[in-house]
């Protein structure tokens, strides 16, 4: 088997990475996916640096036994904690949520205040308001942990008043100090976008890390010449692992990846 | 030592179980607590049955090690799953907190009408509706997976409208079928006791699994000869371990337990 004919690894510590997933096959239809969700130790996002880099080492390893070419953190919590700490360990190409998102952010400012959502986790690493900085230091950051939008999403409440007067609440200060770009920093984001942008108005422009993150996946592939050749002409397959299967993930994986899914089963990582 | 003198063992997937700690401490002060937060894995109340029995069983090994004399499984989900298999597999007094919470819901009730809220794996365990049956058969009960206020309590929301909203619309049709008892059958549930009677008014009795969970300890404690007695005068410690110790948890402990915490630290479980 050639090497570009291996599958893509992405994990998540739960459904949030689908979007992620979702966004790769679209852009990249013969790419094989092979996905990990660590649904039995989910949310990362409140956990510590030294148990996210256990996890995410745990995650990756499994994936790799998989045989994957290049591996995607789809999860923002665990590409600001481990991302080095998996290169430095990993051999293969292994690529993050932040860099992608932070260059997206950079492109769509026009007067420099930038706000960021994620959770209490991405926030307080700060690793998307120092790489942003980082890129330019003149730039106005304006970021706020928003831990609840990621269960109004999973518990179906979008389209409640409730949600609207919790985004009203996160935002006011973001609006105030008249941010013309936000960052969803959290996989689970994009499927607020409506709920977003009816609060923010059509000046904010919202920045999808899981769009973002397909374009530079295919730009790493190519530059090592990865890509899957067009003489593959079979559309490549999205298989989903999760470390713990219930009803309510299922139902879930299905609102965030449609009918795409090819496979989805149960398995357990090694723990250290 | 005394095997009386030996500590009372608390486990739950995070803080929530620390309302039943603060409940133990309150009615019975001379008793050394060992509580575990298993916060690495948390929360428990949507994963499946099998996930959840691996856990509650490394969890009360760690304790066991401890040296504890009897033990409360004092998280809703885990006793709704995993009691039986734990009281099979220790050889010492095994509670959980669903039986004390039936008890007192049957003393409480007029009319036989009974609501339960509590996390998707608690309702769906059916493990409070077949207790309650079990002692009444005529009684109407009405149940709804609540899963949005533990993040609500836990990211200080509930003196906010939304929750309002929130809890409005879990408990409509509770009030439409006129239910004079509520079930708290969750440990975080108690926090949220004043915004639950505001919504549904001064006719429903709300039953607090903590108190009724510490007077059940004592009654078993009393049975095995296991009480601490009275010429030991010194106030119990309450030790506080967790899977996962992070500011947020720290912020969160001293919530739920006031100054009561004699030493918060954490340590990582025999995982199967």
């Amino acid at each position: 088997m050639e090497q570009a004919d291996l599958p893509v690894g992405i994990f998540d510590s739960g459904v949030g990475g689908l979007t992620v997933a979702r966004a790769v096959h679209q852009l990249l239809p013969r790419e094989e996916i092979v996905y990990l969700g660590d649904t039995a130790r989910l949310p990362y996002g409140d956990k510590s640096p030294a148990t996210i880099q256990r996890y995410a080492r745990e995650d990756l390893s499994f994936l790799r036994q998989c045989r994957i070419k290049a591996a995607v953190v789809a999860c923002n919590t665990a590409t600001a904690h481990a991302l080095k700490t998996l290169r430095a360990e990993f051999d293969l190409p292994v690529l993050g949520v932040v860099e992608p998102g932070v260059e997206a952010a950079i492109s769509a400012t026009r007067n420099g205040h930038i706000g960021i959502i994620g959770t209490a986790g991405t926030i307080s690493s700060r690793a998307y308001q120092n790489a942003l900085l980082t890129k330019r230091d003149t730039l106005q950051l304006h970021s706020a942990a928003t831990p609840l939008l990621v269960h109004l999403i999973e518990e179906d409440w979008l389209p409640h008043d409730a949600t609207n007067l919790i985004l009203g609440e996160y935002l006011r200060p973001m609006q105030q100090a008249e941010i013309d770009t936000l960052v969803l920093a959290c996989t689970h984001y994009p499927l607020a976008k409506p709920q977003l942008a009816r609060v923010l108005g059509p000046s904010v422009t919202l920045v999808d890390s899981a769009e973002n993150m397909a374009l530079a996946l295919q730009r790493e592939l190519a530059r090592h010449k990865l890509l899957r050749t067009a003489n593959s002409n079979q559309l490549g397959r999205v298989r989903v692992h999760v470390t713990d299967l219930t009803p309510h993930f299922e139902k879930l994986a299905r609102r965030f990846l449609g009918d795409k899914i090819h496979d989805l089963q149960a398995v357990q990582l090694d723990e250290a």
